[in-house]
């Protein structure tokens, strides 16, 4: 059994389980480890055979079993874990073996990991995967970033287990160091961002148009028939079907409304701002969470104000206009995470390829969407695209929604409905086309109070102006 | 000469050389520092008296020449250059001594500055210092952490030095270690939030009211006598008075669109998230500033889009409706920052007094205004109030005003006029303000796709479903 078995996977909970046994199911012997006995012996019944799926607590029988150059992937949660299981395994490896870290890992500690293991020969792959449980089982999509070269021993195996889209696989060499991490990190950001979006649609749906949560079940599973089709509207259709294991009421509304996060949103936000590219549409998907979080002051807070009662909306037109307002929304939380991996890629040396990042999320992640087959076309027309708004077939797409954002977002105000993401993605859109913006006026403070000096529309150079008399 | 002056300040820039002449105005001696030979002997010009305003480039001349304890204050740029000028201070420096540094440095510099001089017996002193060029020449608002003890030798100087509020000086000692730099930060975050508030209300009177400059000039000069008295409301009036040296124009209307940053402001929104406090009007000021520096992208945008022509509005009512909503966004973005540094003095350990914040901020610094005497008010009833919204003298303010940023959003929104830091600010209010938010289907889509888990209305837990059918 020494030596033969393709794959190794540290951290056999359900994500590692899962993915070991896709790569078990499409004919590729691996072998797992993890601390807790109980769960390398729950792998090895699961697996049934094992010659082909294999697992030991124990690190050097783990690693003693493998081919080489050994492919081992992690799925452990981010942090120092990472670090001490690469400790645990470094005394047992031979230069050229190949470690894969399949955790939301901060794309810095990844390129710090991938520098002191390139120093003792051993490769090392920030590989994020995305699809949850079922998709690490059925068909994730997978973000690998690190050695070209080393990646051509992983790639059959990942090119085996990833999902499909038209028989094409979800995973793709995406660039050296942290490339991998840091498109996955940005996918969670948009991730975030439609999942804020597709709340306050539901939320102004059910305020505005009374529905209730069969007919809220029903549009989004009609939805999820045209071009809003994606994994969340769909699992939203579902979740508004399901009924609750307690009460006679429906799961959906027994569920508190506090948001938790684990930080990959927070992540892309704030690199977006190191970066100086603007996505707002996640900022405040980041921030909502967190006033999602303050019930007990927000439950203070509105007995204090009179909040409007909802004018309530034919509902054929608002499901007209909620579904037009989401699809433009979604295109500005999909043009800001691409304008983000554009920048990102200068900045980090990753030379990313957006439409391959773009194809490889079409199908097996969470924020696969049909949009996404439209968001590769628009790369692949055009690889240095600046921004999808600048793209010829979302200029029609944006023109044919935009109608219905600004619509929904006045009434929203109007009616006390806080729809923050909508907002951010409209005013996004207004600012970003926008020739002319107020911020002359804020480079005339600058200058007034601190000298920092402005620039003019007519002449070049750079200039200061005594403001005070 | 030796031995006899009261304060030593090193880096003569224009904020510098303002600094030690307005503490040499206050009856102190002082002595100045700068490797510029040029400065050094420009300010002693300006001083006029060698006994009085003195200064040197050598750095041993310059320490020799301060009374012990010294208190040098350095106003040199935040960054390497604040630990290479501690450097050379160090070998000439007592026990005792005191550093004290008065730029805009990230918080964990300082952090980790003060406890490397603590170890050599040196106090460091982070000190926010607002009010640019004029403001640290007759009056700024100072914001010193560092040593309570240590304090008491700077304390004399520093309240003859600063702004006065009704004859209330505006600094107090505000806590240990980086509590002066990180509150000078998030005075930063709101001047962001307030400025492009500014600038949005400025844009939409102009579009909507079709007013001139002199008119706009006129009513910011009229706002500033009301409850929006504040510095950047004066200031945007004298900006909107000013005639151009070059053309026929008024200068504001040739001032290039794109606002530069110097990272303040992007460090409070980081920080904020780190805190899991929502701050989304300082957070759109900084991506507005990203998206007005992106002008080539928007001319081309602008050229694909159709925007709306905005539907003109009564100027009588327009201009009560944008003071009534700025006053609204203005308390928006307080709020927000005041609740920032709440939940980072538990965090950090600062032990800060909110109240004693607000009132030095009445005066000197960039962000004073009428409303930080409200402010103060509010902090001095309840030092524990989690949230300027509730505070009783805040509700009515908010009451009155918050219809007139409804309608005012919604105007944006519909005429393509893109009011970002105004509508964050209304859906912060109104999701602050809903004791029922629809993140419950954010925490039923995590559970659904992560097995994340939820909590629920009625019964206490932790609990899971299996949602796939």
């Amino acid at each position: 059994m020494t030596n033969t078995y393709d794959f190794g996977l540290v951290g056999l909970g359900v994500m590692g389980r899962n993915f070991i046994l896709n790569v078990a199911d499409n004919g590729f012997t691996a072998f797992g480890n993890d601390l807790d006995s109980e769960k390398v012996d729950a792998l090895i019944k699961e697996g049934g055979n094992t010659k082909k799926v294999n697992a030991a607590t124990d690190v050097k029988t783990f690693v003693s079993a493998l081919g080489t150059p050994r492919k081992i992937m992690l799925l452990v949660p981010a942090g120092k874990i990472v670090d001490s299981v690469i400790e645990n395994l470094l005394p047992f490896l031979n230069e050229g073996d190949i470690i894969i870290d399949g955790g939301n890992s901060f794309f810095t500690d990844t390129d710090r990991r991938e520098a002191y293991l390139k120093d003792k020969g051993i490769h090392f792959f920030g590989a994020g995967v995305s699809g949850g449980a079922k998709g690490a089982r059925k068909g994730p999509s997978i973000m690998p970033g690190g050695s070209k070269e080393a990646y051509q021993h992983v790639k059959p195996i990942f090119e085996a287990v990833s999902a499909k889209y038209k028989g094409e696989p979800c995973v793709a060499y995406l660039g050296p160091k942290s490339a991998g991490n840091y498109v996955k990190m940005v996918h969670n950001g948009i991730e975030y961002g439609l999942m804020q979006l597709t709340s306050e649609i539901y939320d102004v749906l059910k305020k505005a148009g009374r529905l209730t949560n069969t007919e809220l079940h029903q549009i989004f599973a009609q939805w999820n028939q045209g071009r809003l089709q994606s994994f969340l509207v769909q699992i939203t259709s579902d979740i508004l079907a399901q009924k609750d294991d307690f009460t006679e009421a429906d799961l959906v509304d027994m569920i508190l409304d506090k948001a938790k996060q684990k930080g990959t949103g927070k992540w892309t936000s704030q690199n977006a701002m190191d970066l100086g590219i603007p996505v707002p549409t996640i900022d405040i998907a980041v921030s909502m969470r967190e006033i999602s979080a303050l019930k007990d002051e927000r439950i203070l807070a509105d007995g204090l104000y009179d909040t409007p009662s909802p004018e309530p909306l034919e509902k054929d037109t608002l499901v007209s206009k909620t579904e037009k307002a989401l699809f433009f929304a979604f295109i500005m939380a999909y043009a800001q995470g691409m304008h983000q991996l554009a920048d990102a890629s200068k900045e980090y040396g990753y030379n990313l390829d957006l439409g391959e990042i773009a194809k490889i999320w079409r199908a097996g992640c969470i924020i696969r969407a049909a949009l996404l087959a439209d968001i590769t076309e628009a790369f692949k027309e055009n690889s240095r695209l600046p921004n999808l708004l600048l793209s010829p077939a979302f200029v029609d797409k944006v023109k044919e929604t935009v109608g219905a954002a600004r619509e929904l977002v006045g009434y929203g105000a109007t009616n006390g409905i806080p729809l923050p993401g909508l907002s951010s993605s409209l005013t996004y859109f207004d600012a970003y086309t926008s020739s002319r913006l107020p911020l002359n006026l804020i480079q005339a403070q600058r200058d007034y109070f601190g000298s920092h000096t402005y620039e003019r529309l007519d002449r070049k150079g750079v200039f200061h102006t005594e403001w005070e008399k």
